[in-house]
């Protein structure tokens, strides 16, 4: 059994975390940090935890608990990410960072939309965890960064069309939609049920921070620097993203020409399911598990294809894929613990 | 007092018109024609509207009810509209029409995307009732085509940069978000409340039948024939639109003077609200209401602008646009019965 | 024009406070203070406001507006009422208070579910403001104490049964059910979206505060002292109570006499709405109007009745039953500004 | 493995069956019978199972598919159950009948609640599967008739009260609230989205079909035949029931006493979670899982008792009680397949 901890237990990350690997045959949660329920129960906090997750929280400092564990997953926000992760590398642990601090390669775009980077040293050997696209850098890390739950959906549905040139990366637009975990459980006004339930808005329009995320795996996949346009919108659900992704097709493409890249891209992914021809995903079809679903149309009208992706914010946008990940770092096989059927309705 | 009349009075729409109807002070309600709840008092299928709508349901021909009214809402599913409203008009009565059967100017393209047209010699008379773009010819009409709930966020959000040139037409993605009363009060299982709740779906991806009904206003702002992508969306919620319009902005432009072009264009518009700079519209904040609140963006990276636009498409996607209508074609001050503050929370 | 002033305007309460006196013929709106909102317009804050609603929010002294307004809405918590009470009816105006502060006549009772009371010789002065019972005390009133929101939709489902002796008061039991907007609007993480959504729950079990405003107006209608069980609970909507009321039935009545309890005794209630028999109120059919709409069934085989009564807990709860309080203070017909039909769906 | 099949596999509780089933490591799930989707893949119907459920729905007679497993589910509504049953059980099969055909042991009870019974001879062998109060004689059963989600929450609530004697039974008040699974998958205006999203009522108050079945095990409990009174209520979310259970207590019970009575009664329960003082159960913390999370509250001040009892109601209150239920049937531990934490939020 490998020994794993959690850093930041009491967020909706870190509780999600808690349920997954709770039915990780593999996998012993031994360390749960939280600040705020040190010395208590998480199942106490979390009573959907109850009967099964016995741990109780810990505000030690890491030095204390890190020889407690072999892995951690850090659920915590970006700049606190980067503070703890280099103390439980040196002390020898693997990691998978859930925050923003490990993803963009660049630090000078990281410092451009967050802040000064106190870690740069690490970003070279930072994996960018998206099993599609980076397996074999993935087994061998030490630190993988977890991407973030927007880039997650909008990456896997655009991946093959970009790799195989049958998109112009200069046309895209990504037009997402969150359920509210992805906003965290801190008491705040705008997240508050009545502000949230019955609505639906925008939010950081073309300045969100998941932007150069995608473009730096985008411009990846085209081998050369793309910019595209990002609008966020807040959904009144709980969990779920589903992305709109707008781009204009090279010619000739047909519906069965574009169906079969995706088929052939993902055709030994776990976790991609394709949709048939005029069905489309849904956010309550991949509820609670690690599913991607995507699918897509071409407007023949416009020249534009139309892809939409959904996944679990929390689950492949999150904690899911950060088990994925671990998975794939300790020899897993890549599924343990995460082929459960989405709860629907 | 203006008697008026709506036939179809038991969907979503007809009662929201008899709701915003019993709070306008120069009109009576005479007739209010149902099938399925005939002889029977509206207030009893729709328990909101009891102790204020005391009118019954009827079920009789067009002959035997059209003597009751002067003006006639028809909330009917199209292609029974264009059996009904001839004959009203026969009759010398003034017509809102709420389907989709006199929007199109262009019969063809109607035909192209319904069904053959049996009223076609209606068309050149009947006025696209948009009170923002057309409000003088609304004033001299017979027979107005109340617009579809999407066009009017979507054409009303582009109209103001259309007109000025300010962005490239060719490049307009509507990405549309729309509570689920727009899918009617008929039982289907798509929209059963588990089906809907705590989910999200795109739907009729590249070919919902609003798109025409764009593509005619905007070619007219445009003064040449634009083809656009448009993607319909069901959102969780009862009441609410908010579309996400993508387009290439021409050079030169500011924030300020975008600005400016929406102050000015609607500057005498009683139900358009502008957002100031950083702030958006949301679904929730013209709950009930017929205002149109829009906001927009610039995305400087990608030289696009984003615009979103927020209705309730029940009221000036539906009903409410129709009584402003009516309130043109009567010579009422456009307002009346209208301005009634959004329920929020 | 009757000038009057929300004290605490940026509240849920005060927020819908405004909405209703927005539309209200005779009041002109002249104060509004927050503490949070100070020198914003009230509408930057929530945008529902917008382009109809024009006050700025202030935060000066007593002194400095309480000559600004004749009657004063009090929508603060308890213990700052009684603060700002006195000083308000010092000033000579008139006072609808919101919160508990002057609800309960005995100032024992409420420091044994409060705090020590500090303007007790307000007391015997303050009527309960529930128009169907003490009409005309309050027309007499200076301080109109408003009722709470579960206390109004319990006390006016069972108000024509205990009055007749129709049913055993002893056995009294009131499972409430309320939306989130009870919970008020500041953050905290019990009534976050993700916490609330798709989930119910009791809360405070036989301790809420609202039982012995419940049991003091119980008492008096049974003229006798009299305790009951009150369970609330927190449901996944915005705005709506719906209390189900269980009591042991004198024999001998059946469903046509209480029927007739209930006509008689709400005969000339505007706001009072009675279900057929077989029918029963919910809360989306009272959504945003100031109705209380009840309905009950008799459960023969074991000798209860279950009365169901529904309100819109900001309005008929909160807002709504204060603006009735000012209409009947200030000699306007009752139901000015308040005959709005709710908004369904 | 055991093969199972599912007669009725397209409504809520067969597609819960299927999840469920799909992570049950000794069963394997060979017959999905469904009259709609007769030919098509389920997963195509319900594209949370695809990838992991692949089984083809059929629509053969039952002397067709009945040697295509050895137990059997029989998820199809009350009146077909009775055709169904005896002709699998004649065919030497196992029957966990989802139904409420064989719950009630009085056919003369059935019969005046339902209709006319067709399989009497059966009832005497049927044993109600509360594997709570049952498990022997499951255990020993060739036909168990899974308890209804209602009965489900109120007995596990009530049991260990009534058999200590602590409560007088005939004061029993239950009032349920349940999410809009329970109503089935069947187009239906009264359960569309925008008829029960943001509201909550009651329905059939007073004479619920689920009255009988909980007096049945309650009056076993006591030894003597109770009625009670119980209202259910649809609740604006998915899954789940909270059931609020009112009672007078004994004299000299503390919640000390109680919570004793409790944790000895369910002390070798797998399923039934308990709540601390002053804590109670909510919908969000069962969902998706075969809890039954159990709290209660003593209002010394009326002399009574209000438990809370709150399930999922498609699992513990249909499909994973009837998978618990064969899983003690066929000698399986009881917990296999089940063991899952809550999905929250």
């Amino acid at each position: 059994m490998l020994k794993v901890g959690i850093v930041g237990a009491s967020g909706y990350t870190g509780v999600e975390l808690a349920r997954i690997l709770n039915s990780h045959p593999l996998v012993e949660l031994t360390v749960a940090t939280s600040r705020s329920f040190s010395g208590r129960s998480l199942a106490d906090a979390f009573p959907n935890l109850k009967g099964l997750v016995e741990i109780v929280c810990t505000d030690r400092k890491i030095a204390d608990y890190a020889g407690d564990a072999d892995l951690f997953f850090t659920a915590v926000p970006h700049q606190t990410a980067m503070e703890i992760v280099p103390a439980l590398l040196n002390a020898g642990k693997k990691v998978v960072d859930l925050s923003a601090d490990f993803r963009l390669a660049d630090a000078g775009v990281y410092e451009q939309w967050y802040q000064p980077h106190t870690a740069t040293t690490l970003l070279p050997e930072a994996v960018y965890g998206l099993p599609e696209l980076h397996r074999l850098r993935i087994q061998q890390a030490r630190l993988v960064a977890n991407p973030g739950c927007y880039p997650t959906s909008v990456i896997l549905g655009l991946a093959p069309l970009l790799k195989a040139g049958a998109v112009d990366p200069d046309t895209v637009v990504a037009d997402s939609k969150s359920g509210t975990s992805g906003a965290g459980r801190s008491a705040q006004t705008a997240t508050l049920f009545c502000e949230v339930a019955d609505g639906f808005r925008a939010y950081k329009v073309g300045e969100h921070r998941h932007t150069p995320e995608m473009e730096q795996e985008i411009s990846k996949l085209c081998g050369r620097p793309v910019t595209i346009t990002f609008t966020p919108h807040l959904l009144p659900i709980s969990r779920g993203i589903l992305s709109t992704v707008y781009a204009s097709l090279a010619p000739q493409l047909t519906q069965e020409k574009i169906a079969t890249l995706y088929s052939e891209f993902y055709k030994d992914e776990p976790f991609v399911r394709l949709c048939k021809a005029g069905s489309y995903p849904a956010t309550q079809y991949v509820r609670g598990s690690n599913f991607c679903d995507i699918g897509f149309k071409i407007d023949s009208r416009t020249g534009r294809i139309v892809i939409l992706s959904a996944i679990d914010n929390l689950v492949k946008g999150a904690a899911g894929q950060a088990v994925q990940n671990m998975n794939i770092l300790c020899g897993f096989p890549e599924t343990t613990g995460l082929l459960t059927v989405p709860l629907f309705p």
